[in-house]
């Protein structure tokens, strides 16, 4: 074992600025759109919600963006996160790949949401904001904003899908821990919550209609802004430390991906380990494949259309040009909660139909059998959102053991499960089933998404 | 912050090497006796339980033991471990006081518990032992031997206290993740399982009752041994590594640490992180207070007889001269269930008694809320039963306000409280309560201590 298991680095060595794929790309995005006149969408369009300085950040055309000093001092508590040389795994497999896996289940909160909702409560806080609001599903959104407001004195409200609400108590104490109050989404509090229970008291949510209900209450509190942990351009831009740090962990032992593949839902795991090392590719240096990997209930990359679509429910946000399932579909029930979205990243979405990156999707039991795999070989128990990123990478590395290459394969573990021993629970006693795409349900969803010229 | 907020070291600079606290010891420690006789145990006592190189260590008087190649690369999955400066918790303090932090929760199974569990493995599969059993509580040390079992191809058998096997099925799902199996304690599988359960078919059991079981199936199968997660001399052995990696990190910064508080229930985080201080301190080269911090409602250093005593509920094992609240004694069910034991090691005991550190026990609800200020300045949720280390170290640095001293204080975070919630969920709902210690509960089990001349 030549290469060591974990390639650290030092919190001096920790990168001071983050990256913005958009200068670098040959094709400019294409900008999101008011939702009612059409045409691109200006600062003052997300004024109510956001605070200037993310905005700015939303429409940058800058290729780097220094991290402020007392995001970085908050970053340290964890950051830099290891990189794994999957040895133990690798023998498991008995394939001549080498892989790397870049872990941030280190964070307080066990993802690498953090990552994001520090500089978002940071700027905001900069801006007079004092109470934040947001949606999360399975809950690692809304506990890594609960955690980055204990960290600057902010108030944090947080709607949570009812589904999980119910289903994930824990997640919500660990929210509360950190001072974060909850509610069940649909909520009595606000208009479209109380419609949606009239309609349906059992409602189970979908992060669509929680987002609705965060960006109605904030817009509604002249001191109260919305956060938002993946999708939009600022997000990927925090996230891009992930890449940023593994580029400086692989010179280090001087390896290059061949092929990098990474989970996504809205994008943000995705497109924080994978920009920075398309920033490499598109300039010459390296040369990996990357391929995204959603799951096969939910697959907005490899089944839904590219076009202009709402980022919620209701229908309030701008419009952003996507992958979509449409955003009124209501995604089943998978135990990859963070994955449960129904459109994608417009930048990711963007590099896509550019060609820039591929896409599969994987049902849900593959990617158990692949976690439980890692588990048993690594250690570290995935969250189910990451396990689709494993499954991937054992998929490649087994066709390293067909074809004897020794191939680099790196991956992102975004999180650790220890928060969902109940999905792994079913598994363990046989009762997972892949579910089926409901295909009408797009179609149906679909004919929900406005026509834009 | 001169201090960086992680002191890290290289897998190079890991200990290659645990340390042994006897031979430095001014009075060697009484010897276990045989549980018939009342003579010294000898080797051949602990053969049908233990391998030859477990026993031999548990004897040993050798200064320092080398850490086996294969036991060094499983480390290396997460060592060496974090020291942090709680830069943040300082500040909510408001102390004039450095407090520092080793963290043992980036352990696959959250703890310090594999340290022990990986060697203990390792040690068996040398020797042909093809199975292992053991008992857990909250299942902490469960799932470190079901993990480190994994790693080398062994199968496990956990009995786990019925009362924990009930409250929290996570831990359960934990365990079979790596491959456990896991009882429900009292167990229909022995015979003094099926005694206890017949007299009581809810019987809440206790870390005695399953240590019982798991000896007595362990000593009824040739292939198979039996493992224990503290209280004996091999396991503080291999917990030295935090203490020494702690030595490492401090002398990175040149710090030496006035005051070091570590929580206790059978010993090994406790003397895992100070005994290799001690050593310094028995030297001259350092003079740290040491601490030890156990809980109000289970105190056997503080309220405890010093004396010989059995292991386990049943009788089984060597008696083992500590401080006791009698082996038949079953604490009441405080969250901290890794606490929840009868004795404390003897090697702890033994410094005790020659003035080499202090105890104090604390309430379960001051733990608690000093874990709610740990998490709110310091990102991570500690499991219940560091809380106490942390709520000693609260009281320290508190005391550093008034006095204005820079005291530098030095703590253990031997676990993180993902699987934990629940208890937390009571704290901030208003419904913890501080159980009242049953003297008289302690009184009784006294009673079944056996006289040793």
């Amino acid at each position: 074992m030549s290469t060591p298991t974990k390639i650290m680095l030092d919190e001096r060595e920790m990168p001071t600025r983050w990256y913005n794929l958009a200068p670098d790309l040959p094709v400019p995005p294409p900008p999101p759109l008011h939702p009612g006149t059409h045409q691109p969408a200006v600062a003052e369009d997300f004024a109510a919600i956001f605070p200037r300085a993310l905005i700015a950040q939303e429409m940058s055309t800058e290729r780097y963006i220094d991290i402020p000093g007392a995001v970085l001092d908050v970053y340290r508590l964890w950051r830099p996160s290891p990189l794994f040389r999957a040895h133990r795994l690798e023998k498991l497999l008995d394939t001549p790949a080498r892989i790397y896996y870049k872990y941030e289940g280190v964070s307080p909160a066990g993802s690498h949401k953090p990552n994001t909702a520090v500089p978002q409560v940071w700027y905001n806080a900069q801006e007079g904001v004092r109470r934040l609001t947001t949606e999360t599903g399975a809950g690692q959104w809304g506990s890594s904003l609960a955690f980055a407001c204990a960290q600057f004195g902010l108030s944090c409200d947080i709607w949570q899908v009812a589904a999980s609400y119910r289903a994930k108590p824990y997640r919500r104490t660990m929210m509360e821990i950190w001072g974060g109050r909850v509610y069940s989404s649909p909520s009595e509090i606000t208009t479209f919550g109380r419609e949606l229970l009239a309609a349906n008291p059992d409602h189970p949510g979908s992060l669509g209609i929680a987002i609705s209900e965060a960006v109605m209450e904030a817009a509604a509190d002249p001191h109260a802004r919305y956060t938002l942990g993946s999708v939009l351009n600022h997000v990927l831009l925090h996230q891009s430390i992930i890449g940023e740090e593994t580029l400086l962990q692989l010179a280090k032992i001087g390896e290059r991906p061949d092929v990098i593949v990474a989970c996504t839902g809205g994008g943000s795991n995705f497109g924080g380990l994978t920009f920075p090392f398309l920033r490499e590719k598109l300039a010459g240096r390296l040369n990996p494949v990357i391929r995204a990997v959603e799951p096969a209930a939910c697959p907005s990359l490899t089944k839904g259309e590219y076009r202009y679509d709402f980022g919620d429910t209701a229908g309030l946000t701008p419009l952003m040009k996507m992958h979509t399932l449409g955003h009124r579909f209501i995604p089943e029930p998978i135990h990859a909660g963070g994955l449960r979205y129904h459109g994608m990243a417009p930048l990711v979405s963007h590099v896509y139909e550019l060609g820039l990156i591929e896409a599969i999707a994987i049902p849900q039991s593959e990617c158990f059998a692949g976690a439980v795999q890692f588990a048993r070989s690594e250690g570290i128990v995935p969250a189910p959102e990451p396990s689709h990123a494993i499954a991937a990478a054992i998929r490649e590395a087994l066709a390293c053991r067909e074809s004897g290459e020794s191939r680099v394969i790196l991956t992102a573990l975004c999180g650790h499960g220890h928060l969902d021993l109940a999905a792994y629970e079913k598994y363990l006693g046989g009762e997972m089933v892949d579910i089926e795409l409901p295909e009408s349900a797009i179609a149906e969803a679909m004919r929900s998404v406005p026509e834009v010229a």
